[in-house]
């Protein structure tokens, strides 16, 4: 019933968009052999080169364990289904259409053994649905990643009603072989966990701006400069253990009667879809951009990635956990000297 | 109408808590004479010695504009309400006690001149209902600050109903110059956004854990490492223009209809009160703490607040915007050399 989850094992990644070849990137930095698999015609050569890209961004940031090198020699980009043969692991991110991912199982399934573990990026499309597509529905199960998947360590793991819990438990370990944080949902909820948190943050902050009370601008700040000044850290509920709960009760007694329970789409939102808005791409979009400032943007979310990234890993629970007893800084800080005192 | 957003003007924070004192900090920092006001009896003793500490701690990370010393000589620490007589500028941050409150006020309006403006840092009570405390209302605000108030850019400035809107600009003025990303909300509906906004969340991830469908460190999980990795360089919506539109219409129509409308207080929080939770700061919580563990934790925050200040720092808008023309970095990145190709 196991799947092996060792490094050396052969992992197939099919559909090489952006998406597609950044986990293609990040399961080399594990030490993996990889078969990408471009399903489309001439999505091949562009994926090489934009593999080849990513691997060297992942190389000036020491993040393969193999170096460059050995790290391309691992790596097979193919548009032939026959090559993926001997991967017992498949990571498919094809677009999220269930009728394309459909033919893409039957052609996946056509090639590889039985006991292989198929995994979708859907974010959209309920895995119970995804799975009534191959032969064996145990061995299927949703792997969703975060752009750029070799440099964030987000990873939602979900079951479909058919999914075995042992796969889906090898999954998770596979997944912290990657250097992730795997999250495991054991039921494929609609919008799984990530987007149901966000949208609840939509639909109440686009309802104040709607009726005047807010703006979107300062809906960012605070998530900027409130919210981004600790999550990171501590996620949501253990940053409640840092604030304490006496004041929680009668909060969540008031607030949650005013929150927004609207279920129609937020205004804003349809009209950034009739304009066809695509934000920084086309330079429409919630904020105004130049051409210059959005590739400013684009330029800063690269960079801001990569330190973000290494400010997780040095407050990874582990290691924090790890350097316990920590010296006694803290406390020094607030011994005071009596010179100072006296200058008060 | 105006007030003096000038660094040499004076200000009174009235309140020596953790907050009180980290706000005074904050001021000291951006040059302001300070005079620091303890209303409860022995607070002034202890308020001395976290006030030199946390400057300490300031100073280290080189954040005070005039150095140590001046900044001490700029700060007068007193019980004694007259002191305050000078400024024009006063930070209420005592207790979250109407009544205190009230009586905090009284005694404020007693020694300042009319002209003074007089913010309150409440986060739970209507500035509209405090302000019929004070016998010139229109100069009473909401100034809600976020701990450490010196290392955090968050400010949200409240208008209650009487609030005048040339005070609130000033004082969003005053904000900016104290190094802040200050939002401004001209109508005080419950909870600000800050609270309404992280509300939204806990109500559906609460509700989602109560089901058995997650738990509260997947949640955590999730916004460690999802939203935690591009929260501070874009907030929430700036992240859509990163992301383009064309898949929230459906998103929207479906996901809404699903998330938790409920009003009653989720049973975990209940059961914290009951159990007098308070978090690390007596090892009962939402997780399990040894003394050790909570310690490092705090330990953990410290430094992390400071990172992620710098970071934020780094990232701020006006400079990344300044930076234009960006080099050409990526360009490079994916400009892929043959000889690397032909390995492939």
């Amino acid at each position: 019933m196991g799947i092996n989850t060792n490094s050396h094992m052969q992992i197939a990644v099919v559909g090489l968009g952006l998406m597609g070849s950044s986990i293609v990137v990040s399961l080399l930095a594990s030490g993996h052999q990889v078969v990408a698999l471009a399903p489309l015609p001439g999505e091949k050569e562009i994926a090489i080169k934009h593999i080849v890209g990513l691997l060297r961004h992942a190389d000036d940031s020491n993040l393969l364990t193999k170096g460059l090198a050995a790290s391309v020699q691992a790596l097979k980009v193919t548009d032939d289904y026959q090559d993926i043969a001997p991967c017992k692991f498949v990571q498919e991110c094809v677009i999220e259409d269930k009728d394309i991912k459909k033919i893409v199982y039957q052609r996946i399934a056509d090639h590889v053994s039985e006991d292989t573990v198929i995994a979708s990026n859907t974010s959209a499309i309920p895995i119970s649905e995804l799975q009534q597509f191959v032969p064996m529905p145990s061995r299927f199960i949703g792997v969703h990643w975060a752009e750029p998947a070799y440099m964030t360590r987000f990873l939602e793991v979900t079951c479909g009603e058919q999914t075995d819990m042992v796969v889906a438990e090898h999954v998770v370990q596979l997944g912290k072989n990657w250097g992730k944080e795997p999250t495991l949902l054991k039921k494929d909820i609609r919008g799984f966990i990530t987007n149901r948190l966000m949208y609840a943050v939509y639909r109440e902050a686009l309802t104040l701006a709607e009726r005047g009370d807010t703006t979107l601008e300062d809906a960012d700040k605070i998530f900027r400069y409130d919210v981004g000044s600790w999550i990171t850290l501590m996620g949501i509920f253990r940053r409640l253990d840092f604030v304490g709960f006496a004041d929680y009760i009668p909060s969540f007694a008031s607030l949650l009667k005013q929150l927004s329970n609207r279920s129609d789409v937020p205004l804003v939102m349809e009209r950034m879809v009739a304009e066809n808005a695509r934000g920084i791409h086309n330079c429409k979009g919630l904020y105004p951009y130049s051409e210059q400032e959005a590739k400013a943007w684009e330029e800063a979310f690269a960079h801001f990635n990569k330190d973000i990234y290494e400010l997780a890993t040095q407050y990874g629970e582990q290691r924090l956990l790890e350097a316990i007893p920590y010296d006694v800084e803290e406390d020094k800080l607030y011994d005071v000297e009596e010179d100072k005192l006296s200058k008060i």
